[in-house]
């Protein structure tokens, strides 16, 4: 059945403008005004924005880390995102050496083949380039839709590769048209600094902030830039969370890089003194790279206002504080790493964003969606609200106030990072290629019915126009 | 009657996808595939592009300098640009001191209503702020809808004003909403190394390029920032023509800083040797800022696509070479300073910037148009194609290729700055609130049918928008 | 007679060693360890360092500011100036648009002749170039050895000069082998800040501080190095007090540009909060640039460590707090600006910066003493202790501990801006031309013994050696 | 039997006079104009100047390479340096993984002894970090005198350490009273640029050059510096060869780092086009890091004379073109790495610093021979002019012109870097602890007597100053 969304304010990166938007086989079919409704089922969206539906770039649900498993999995993380506005997720796939990656592309797929309540995509982990993984990557992108893999700096002896795989992943990427993901820090430096605490004594949560201090994150951020425009590669920083890591991301593009930033709402609004809660309360806020001094969120602020930072991530890897984080009591490098962000990314960025000034609304769109959809080859499909584009769209009422918590929150770990933050604006009504999955703030959506995206190579919309261009 | 647009690429700031549109009443009523064309006149886009239309916010036609007046007016100077794929200029309109800004206003309307082919709006000089200034100010804003404010930091002794006068356009604009735009050059300095110059017989043109090093365009543009920034308020950097002054823009905006830079055709293509071309045919290249040493366009693209610098003005001033340049003869002082740029600012953008991959399509759109209707308050009638925007569009043949010259090209001047320069893409048919102007690249359209509009203050959308969200 | 000054510990720029120093005829005759010295007169130096005397090559004595004249003339200004360890000074002469300055630089000398205990001399204001002036400077340097010249950027319609003033001051002084020395501060928008604090009612002391922003003295230090390197000239830029300014010389240095940097003891150790002082004593601390956050003195203590900031002056312009600050109550404006430093500038210097690790002993004479005496043309007579050089020494015992007190200071101003400061490290006897000024503590000099010292160009030394080479 | 050098010009790192030198029993003992010379052996300087003797803090004699043993040992290589004006060399000594630290310094100690005819000293590498060696350095700097440590980031699987060992040593040195040294470059780029220039056929000497781009000696640096701040601990960068290099320095010490530079003659005067000689001659040009293009060059000489770069070290490392860098032909990494140096560094620095006025005189001799001094635990005894130092003098003719050529040179190896160079000024005579090495451009020294020079603490001499403070 045709569906009618009349009146709302259309939002995309580029426009806001009042029109209705016609939805037919999951697709936007007609944008105008006064669209005739006949035989359709009409929602109204007067007052509120439509807005693309969200795309989390940065997820890690039900995954594997320091002897737990994150807590929320593909059915209640996804269904969390769709309740905070987000249609669309990028999970990464963690692989391990020696093992095909088409195993653990596989133990990903059957994590979330049948909870996925709206669309989903797999990143891939690079923990090593060898022969036989040089040869199945091409096969992955081909076959999986794979373009995006990641390369870790830090987590020595677990997950770090060294300066050659990276180099050679980079390579890898320009080749096959891939974008190369990093996680920015240095690993050897924050691994003496973490035995030095624990020597010392210094066992509680704060320390896992101060064994990984803002300069590691820059100094690997700077150098995995060098090594992109060395290799004329592609590179894609996640969560950047200092003033340090954002000046080495705007003093490559400069260079006419390509470089591309991600942040997270965590960043934009908590700071380090989270970590120094009593009770080991601090251990909720301990992920990596850890929360910095307040000092750090204006400058973040500025790169994502200025373009210098693209998007917003929500890095969820969700932890119970209760039988997970408190694994770490006593020894902070055994407090499991991560947090739940997925369900209020969105929501907060518009809240401390757009309605406080900062960013426009098309930026927030922009950076909440667009520009994901766009670096890791899901646009315009996903992405934006044009005729052709899937159907993923928010409604979403800019005015509605409302306090973070737990206590109503959907996702299923026992703690809220936001606990107790107000915010303005919320998801009413959350389409998924056309369908409902949340109906007036209410679950109505079906696990299992979110698709798993092949995704296009990096820029190959571009390279399609240019192709274009040329017969 | 309404006209239907079939088939086309629709390329906004954000999207890129094939559709049809309905024009209606002179604007855009609907956007979808395969719309009934039953009773409309049909116009096919297939293979083509469908951009907004241009908007050049950097234009002097008819313009007074030294002695003579810019060679195309309003009549030339439109119709050019409409070939162009320009759809809406904005004028700068000098003042004098002394004299109302309302008279230097009016004169302004006269140059322009009965010739303009397509709409236009006006900046306004301000060479002295006063009492009677800031009384009229808010006037201007209210009455003629002219939002932004240009100061001069050289032509000393002409144009100049001081850094207070600055200062205090910079505080007004805070308190009223408008935009201030700077000529970014310490015309001290230069001042001095011309009279020095000519002193020493050094009275060929290349001396107006080595009596304005960059190091002076980069000095002024980070004391308009830093002054900015005091201030709190919003700056435009027009013509930014080198390294040193696009690194001032980006390290602003790093800070947080509402500051804008406009680069200009003519500096991302051409290069100071021009200026030593004999027979004085350097002449035809004697602009302030003037043209720069090679190795600056690198920098210059890079800002473009990076997002350090916003838009691409034209900075049109032509002068003829026979009877107007060569007045300079024996004194490079006296050579109209200005070239004609209006008509291939859009395509030589599109060629030498997406055709050669340095920038996306939508960027194109972005630079070439949207950014310039957002700044300068003409947003979102201008600037985007969408549902209820005017229907300024180019229908754009990304395939054509053809070599610039003075011999076709529709500008009044005997020469063309570009001239046997080859490149791709060509505006085929250019229509100004749903009517023709260019048809088949042929002009169809109508002396004096350009309208005068009106501005919104600066970020009068966005306030709207904020606004909105606090009913 | 001959002195023998014994077993003291010489330390110069570069060398600290222990050995006999034999004087004759005012200069440095002998260094070796147990020299003879019968039929000398013996000085036992155990214990103590034996540094060269100090030069504080900017003060303003019986200096006319705003309606007043600073407190401390040449008498009570030189013999404060020996008791802290200074030996020469160089002071400011004024001059006045239309007067000729050689009736100024008379002016200067009766000011002086009559009083100096140490030796002086004069830089000179230009706050003017025209035909008179041109024709005067070489006179100036010639017969008066005055062979820098100050230009001022702030003190708008008073002091302040324009960019182009400024620009010709630079190009002079390349073919003249002068030094430029700069006030850097954007005296327009200052301008502009004060009056509109004034009329805002904000009239207390710490409105000069608010109205003198930082930013204001970086861009104007950015702008007065970029010309230096148009001109290829040579720069001195004064009493530098913010990071910004220092970044900006440090970057100038960096391009290869001949510009060096001067800071005060005042900026290193007291910060903007004494402004805020009640009761109006603020006004004590009233002087321009003005006292700045305290994070700016790590970076200007990082900028003498790692030799980007050259010189300690004292900017010495003392006025009492009674009968002289006080006619700026209820206006901050018509506070007279200045301090009283000449006495503790060395002291303070070597306490916070050699005892508390900041600098090295060999850094703090270069500081203090032998580069502004390579800078100003006083070496190798002054600035050094070497065989030839003036014996102008200071036996200086660094255990010694006291606190800083109007109480006890020599100068003859009602107020000390270091009041209860504890220090350590004090002259015990001075020397001028090997003739004690201070004896143990105790003046023992005479009015008018100090001479006026006729200095060389700039690098007039460093171009004599190069001259020997091509012998 | 006492000497005398009477007239000469004597030049420290900070003064410049004419006086007579007294030497008694190897050391300093009288400075002073017409000093008695009865039963002395009279040395005449007339016209020439006297310097402390050279360092060199940077030498490989006799060292292992590629299966290869550098060319110039401890007899022709110390030869060559007081040829040169050098008077102490430290040379570094390579340690291998598992192999106690002493034994390769006995190692050492065996190719030196019987050798050197001036003093020398040892800098030790540094190539793990374990129990072991944490036990053994304390004794290395105690009772060798070894206070210095050097880390390769290059090198991969021979010499290269991780950032882990790295970390380490700067946590040691801080603790211990150390400096580290470190070589900058990224050697995991580096090991795939030239495994694929090598698969790719590219086997000639420039591949060397173009598969270590300055880029990754940047970044290297600039990782290196950002753990030295953050270990609050003290580094010295040898060779430095780029301007990005040298950026990183000068930011790192404008944070107030304990970060020091070196650069070599090599890389202030050749370039990069060195490199593609025919013949395979490019191969007498390999060196790591590779000589730049000239626009480096420039940057170099304004961080010397800014003092952003403290030192000069010759890398000394030569190979004969024939029988050694042959062994690289078909297979650039083959090339043994490295050049002849350490006898022109000290002239070169002299003809093309100061008297090509980029550099004074007393930048010469702080930059050839203080600095180093004071860097390596080797002041006051060595790197100036001063009762009580040792006399280590060099009396050099500022006007003598000759060309450097391997006919002529003394060093063992069969061509010169600088053939065919012409420069200005020569040693005549040089002294090592008051002994002639080279009387009147001829050897008269001695195998053996040159000293194993055990140094002191890093900033031991500072600390002392400090303590004497506090008694």
């Amino acid at each position: 059945m045709k569906k009618v969304i009349k009146n709302g304010t259309i939002v995309t990166a580029s426009d806001t403008f009042v029109a209705d938007v016609l939805v037919e086989n999951g697709k936007i079919a007609m944008i105008a005004k006064n669209l005739p409704s006949e035989g359709m089922e009409v929602i109204d969206a007067e007052g509120c924005y439509i807005f693309p539906g969200g795309i989390d770039p940065h997820t890690h649900l039900e995954m594997p880390f320091g002897g737990t498993v994150s807590r929320d999995d593909f059915e209640t993380g996804t269904i969390a995102a769709a309740f905070g506005g987000t249609t669309t997720v990028i999970d990464f796939c963690l692989t391990d050496k020696g093992i095909p990656l088409k195993n653990s592309i596989e133990t990903w797929h059957n994590k979330s083949k049948d909870k996925a309540v709206i669309d989903y995509s797999f990143h891939l982990m690079i923990g090593e380039i060898n022969e036989e993984v040089m040869k199945e990557i091409p096969q992955v992108i081909e076959e999986e839709g794979i373009t995006s893999f990641k390369v870790f700096m830090a987590y020595k002896n677990v997950l770090q590769a060294d300066d050659e795989t990276l180099f050679k992943t980079l390579v890898m990427a320009k080749e096959q048209g891939a974008l190369v993901m990093v996680h920015a820090e240095n690993g050897d430096v924050i691994d003496f600094l973490t035995k030095k605490a624990l020597e010392e004594g210094k066992t509680d949560p704060i320390y896992h902030g101060l064994t990984r201090p803002p300069e590691l994150e820059g100094e690997a951020t700077g150098r995995a830039c060098m090594m992109t425009g060395l290799a004329d590669s592609q590179l894609y920083v996640v969560h950047v969370s200092c003033q340090e890591a954002a000046e080495k991301i705007a003093e490559a593009r400069s260079k006419g890089y390509q470089v591309y930033g991600e942040t997270c709402p965590q960043y934009l609004v908590l700071d380090q003194s989270e970590m120094e809660r009593p009770d080991f309360e601090g251990a909720k806020y301990v992920w990596s790279p850890p929360l910095r001094e307040k000092k750090h969120q204006e400058p973040l602020w500025n790169a994502l206002k200025s373009g210098q930072l693209q998007t917003l991530g929500s890095d969820q890897c969700s932890f119970d504080f209760k039988g997970q984080k408190d694994l770490g009591k006593g020894d902070f490098t055994k407090i499991p790493n991560g947090g739940p962000f997925i369900e209020d990314r969105f929501s907060v960025l518009f809240s401390e964003g757009v309605k406080k000034g900062r960013i426009t609304l098309n930026q927030f769109v922009d950076i909440v969606s667009t520009r994901s959809a766009k670096l890791f080859g899901l646009f315009p499909e996903k992405g934006t609200i044009a005729v052709g584009s899937d159907a993923d769209l928010v409604i979403f009422d800019p005015t509605k106030e409302r306090t973070i918590s737990a206590q109503t929150h959907h996702m299923a770990v026992d703690y809220n990072a936001f606990e107790g933050m107000k915010i303005t604006g919320e998801p009413v009504s959350v389409l998924s290629r056309g369908e409902f999955v949340i109906k007036d703030k209410t679950f109505v959506g079906e696990l299992g019915k979110g698709r798993y995206i092949k995704r296009k190579r990096f820029n190959a919309e571009g390279q399609k126009q240019l192709a274009a261009l040329s017969k």
